[in-house]
C-alpha cells in the first residue's frame, strides 16, 4: 500500500518510483503491476510528468467538470467536480512488467490525481507474475 | 457472466453485490478481479453509489456528448452518443483481492452504465490469484 | 510487442487481428490480455470499429481539447492536445480470455488512436493465465 499526503485540494503526485519500489520487493520478473486508488475522488493516469502538461490536465478537468457547477451531489459534500473528473480520469492503471521492470515508455509516469485534498491517500499495489 | 435487464434508455446498476458473489465461488484469497462489459453502448465504472451523484455524471455524459449531436454513425443506428459516452467511461474495472474480498474504499462500488437501452446486457467476471 | 508505422497525425488502427494473433501463440487458454500502449500521445480503447464512429470520437476529442486550445505544454512540443486527448481515452485495456481467444462482444475491437502522428508505435501485449 503506497500512502500519500496531498498538500491542496487539487494535487497531482509521480508515484512511479513508489510502484517501482513495490515491485522490485516482489521479486516478480514478468506479470502485470495494478495500482488502484481506493477514492472516489481521485484518480490515477499514466503521462508525461511535465508541470506545464500537469496544468493543461487540471485546467480541461476544471472546463469540463467545474467546481461549483449546480450539481445534485453538491447538497451533499459539496465535492461532486471532484467526483466528476475522478470519474473521467478512472482509479486505476495497470502496467505490464518485463525483467522486474515496470515495462513503461520513455515518457510514462504513473501520476496521482488528489482532487479533492487536503488528505490522507491510500493506493493498493497488486503485483501478478504470469 | 453476470446477466442484466435494464430497464430504460438510461440506466445505472450497482453490481458490487453480484462481482462479491463470483469472487467469494471462486475461492481465490489474493489477486484480481477483471469486470468487462461486452458490450460498445454500455460502461462501467468505480465511484460513489448515491442517486444525486449518479445523476450529475449522466448529465455530464450527456453534456459532453449529447443524444442527436450531429453525428455520422446516426446516419445508421442513432445511437453514436451511447457509443461515445461509453468510451468516455471505458468498458472495464480492475479491483485487486485481499482476503477472499474486493480491496475497495469505503464509498467504492462497481456502476454499470446502460447507455443505449433498455436490453439484457452481459458482463464478464475474470478472477485471476497471484 | 505490436509495432504500428501511423500515417497521418490522427489515425485509427484496428488492432484487434494482432492482439488475437499474440494470444494464440501463447497457448494460453483461460486468463486475461493486457494491451498496453508505451506512448503519451496515444489511446487505447475498445469499440465498434466502424468509420464513421471512428470520425465521431476523433471529433468529440477534438471538441473537448482541441489543438492549439492556449495550453501551457504547448510552448515545448506544441502537442499538448495529443496528451490530453490521450488521458481521456487512456493507454491500455484489458480483455477476458476464454478457450483461447478474446471473450469480446459481437461489436468490439481494439482500437488504437494516434493523436499525434505518424510515426512509428510499440504496444506491449501480456497474457497471463488464471
Amino acid at each position: 500500500m503506497i500512502t500519500i499526503e496531498t498538500r491542496n485540494c487539487v494535487d497531482v503526485v509521480d508515484i512511479t518510483d513508489q510502484v517501482e519500489r513495490a515491485l522490485h520487493d516482489s521479486f516478480v520478473e514478468s506479470g502485470i503491476c495494478l495500482v488502484y486508488s481506493l477514492h472516489t475522488t481521485t484518480g490515477l493516469t499514466i503521462n508525461e510528468a511535465d508541470s506545464s502538461l500537469i496544468n493543461d490536465i487540471l485546467n480541461l478537468l476544471q472546463r469540463i467538470a467545474p467546481r461549483g457547477g449546480g450539481y445534485h451531489h453538491d447538497q451533499g459534500d459539496g465535492n461532486a467536480h471532484a467526483h466528476l473528473q475522478a470519474t473521467l480520469l478512472g482509479n486505476s492503471v495497470i502496467i505490464p512488467i518485463e525483467r522486474g521492470r515496470l515495462a513503461m515508455g520513455t515518457w510514462q509516469r504513473v501520476l496521482f490525481f488528489e482532487l479533492d485534498g487536503p488528505r490522507r491517500r491510500s493506493i493498493f499495489v497488486r503485483i501478478l507474475a504470469d
